[in-house]
């Protein structure tokens, strides 16, 4: 079973920063962020995982004065993972980055200096950009719709592989003796003239130690599965009901295959959200305490946001969800909430309590032994590769998953007591890619 | 005086990683970084300096299959020196990054984690790009023209200083009870709406330690000249004479005036490029060692590349510098070189063999006391604040100056024996500037 540390700055709970444990100014605060990625590692997680957003989400401004999880004041991931790379020796180490808003030279450069830095253990999670805030950064009138985010990041994925590609992995002789630097045959610029980007290369950094870095991707909608199964190696995703979580997989399995890739070669992750006591009423008063730090401007703002920015302002709180149309944002998560409002028949109120924590994710309320029995069911019914851990607040929610859950997985044989290897893939058990041009 | 490192990766010498005592995979060896920046801050200098290209330099294949200085295969700064922010606790941290190959929200965000990380160490050196290459790996046609590039300069430094100022320092309430996270009053979007860049912000991490990030400018046309009065705090410069140094000085804080800005809110920092021996002779016979390692094919591809890619292949080696166009390229080398050719009488292979080595920058071989004589000379008249040092070859090169000179410097009053602060402003005797929007 494969475990990750998704390190949301104060929590992933809408009001995880109000909780007495939390620290409230984690967003930028390094110190936080490395002790939490040495406990993680000291436990042996596959990696760490850093999410972004390249605009605060939104601008109503009352939700917004109440919040820590909106991109409001946090660290720029990368700028982050860097420096937790020099803290950290063994664990993996995952930043988003956005197609819709980056160059691929950077990305590629970027993310293969990191996997040199780190020995290895750097990923890449590859995102559209869920927020259509950030556009109005970049000198954008608009957000670019679903369907051009995806074609641009289908594009943007093989520039970045194919400059990854750039030089073979004995290119550099540094033959002090002869003054050859490199082998010019070993070299191979790009040469990329696309639709959306014509990039000459050569990538001016060495292949890396993992081959390439992990690709990573976390959008379930039909195109973003179909990204994934032809480029990812890991996906990320929200899943609440095993069966659910089954039929994704199966899917996502099948879509390998039909890409003409190994089974085994495209793990995939769910996020828990998990809340955990040493008997069920200590998980639920820790669920409770922090609902009741929920404001409503916040909840209803959040559920609004979740659902493509639909305003929910003037909607009855205990009625139940108006219709909610389709937009250019996302749309696996929007129509999860649907689906669960209609099937729990839930009113506005109780859905924005519900997301308040988890948004979404699988929220698991119990001592360690219920909450191991659950993740073992997912895991061997085949619903997951493992499991992305989200606090609710941060540092004790990891803190408690740590110390009180792990040690149960581990004394069932379902997670590692040591690491067996040093890099990212070792951890996940997939192979190191071979260079497009080496010769066999 | 102030003194930075220059950590170019194998040395600054065109066949410095062929140097016995060169680290020839330096360019991706961030054990050999750490080091090197950990030597650095115990010597107590005031900065280290990552210079960057979005490119290889030139495709001149039998030159570049020759060379480890033209960005053949080194990570990218910004992820190195987040890096070595967690691998260091005093020294300042400056990176280059191009204006012409990224947008200002990127840099305003990372700059701006950077600072937050390293508490208060970082510095952007504002380029626009020497190497015409760069172009190409971001969908460009042609590099834009020398102008082009410094009025989209200009504005971007605005654009960046701008989001540095989105949030007053003490804008963040983080208070659990109220559940207030921020103070509205104290957010302030830049809403910029200019030829180049239409960015409305505010950036979404706190105003840094700093204040802001200290903004470093190294280009010295009248362009470079007039963006650094207006806007920089420190510039790197190359000067091989005392009296244009003194001129370029003198120069510098009549444009500050003229912006209205304090004597002292600009510092200046001129390179030297030092072969440091016991005696002169043991100083001489390094740098002999070095020469004859450089190949014609390495020498005479860096002078046409400094020269702003005119093609040297047909000239007589023997002969006197031909005629050379202006280009769009970077002005001020270029102009530096024909004069000290001319000055100097020297043929093009001598010209190649002098700037082997600092490629223009003051390049001095001798004693301890020879060179602090030297040094301190140029900082008493005035010609320069202090020297940003690159070392020939790495690691050697470095260890040669902080072991022998650095302890004369300390001797002679000229340089502090101990941190006195911990910020890169601190060191650098540079104020906090105060938010735009601050009530006084
Ligand atoms: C675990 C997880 C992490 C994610 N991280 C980010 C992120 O950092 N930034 C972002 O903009 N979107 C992020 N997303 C959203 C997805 O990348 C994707 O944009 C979203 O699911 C909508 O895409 P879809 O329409 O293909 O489902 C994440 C999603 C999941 C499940
Ligand atoms: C110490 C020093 C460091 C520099 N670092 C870089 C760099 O990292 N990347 C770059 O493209 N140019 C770099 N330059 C070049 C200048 O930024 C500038 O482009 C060049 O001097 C030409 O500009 P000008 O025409 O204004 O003189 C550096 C120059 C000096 C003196």
């Amino acid at each position: 079973m494969h475990l990750g540390a998704f390190l949301y700055p104060t929590g992933y709970h809408v009001a995880g920063w109000r909780h007495p444990g939390a620290q409230a100014d984690a967003g930028v605060n390094f110190e936080h962020y490395g002790e939490l990625a040495c406990r993680a590692e000291a436990a042996h997680f596959d990696l760490l995982f850093l999410a972004d957003s390249l605009a605060i989400r939104g601008d109503d401004i009352e939700a917004l004065e109440r919040t820590a999880i909106r991109y409001v004041a946090q660290f720029e991931p990368l700028t982050l993972i860097s420096g937790l790379a020099a803290r950290t020796r063994r664990i993996g180490l995952i930043a988003s980055a956005s197609t819709t808003y980056n160059e691929p030279y950077h990305i590629a450069r970027k993310f293969g200096s990191l996997d040199h830095i780190s020995g290895g253990r750097a990923g890449w999670n590859l995102i559209t950009s869920q927020n259509e805030y950030e556009a109005f950064n970049f000198g954008m009138r608009r957000h670019p719709s679903h369907a051009e985010r995806y074609a641009r990041a289908s594009e943007f994925v093989d520039v970045v592989q194919g400059l990854w590609d750039s030089w073979e992995d004995d290119a550099f002789l540094r033959d002090k003796s002869t003054g050859l630097f490199f082998d010019r045959t070993k070299l191979h610029p790009l040469r990329h003239e696309g639709e959306h980007f014509q990039v000459r290369g050569p990538l001016n950094i060495p292949r890396s130690p993992q081959g390439a870095p992990v690709l990573v991707q976390a959008g379930a909608s039909e195109a973003g599965r179909a990204l994934a199964a032809r480029s990812a190696e890991l996906v990320f995703c929200a899943q609440n009901e095993i069966h659910e979580a089954k039929a994704f997989y199966r899917d996502m399995r099948e879509r390998l295959a039909a890409c003409g890739r190994r089974d085994g070669s495209l793990k995939i992750m769910v996020g828990v959200f998990p809340y955990v006591g040493r008997s069920l009423a200590e998980a639920e008063d820790k669920y409770e305490a922090l609902q009741q730090l929920v404001h409503p401007v916040s909840g209803l703002s959040l559920l609004s946001a979740q659902l493509g920015g639909f305003d929910l302002s003037h909607v009855d709180l205990d009625g139940p969800l108006p219709e909610i149309p389709e937009t250019e944002a996302g749309q696996s998560r929007r129509q999860l909430l649907i689906d669960m409002a209609r099937r729990e028949e839930l009113s506005v109120r109780q859905l924005y309590q519900r997301i308040a924590g988890g948004r979404g994710h699988w929220q698991l309320v119990g001592t360690p032994e219920s909450i191991c029995d659950e993740l073992e069911q997912w895991f061997n019914e085949r619903a997951s590769d493992g499991f992305n851990v989200m606090p609710p607040y941060s540092p004790a929610g990891l803190y408690d998953f740590i110390d009180m859950v792990v040690p149960e997985l581990v004394r069932r044989g379902l997670f590692r007591d040591s690491y067996r290897g040093n890099t990212l893939r070792s951890h996940l058990g997939l192979d190191v890619p071979s260079n497009r041009f080496a010769r066999r």
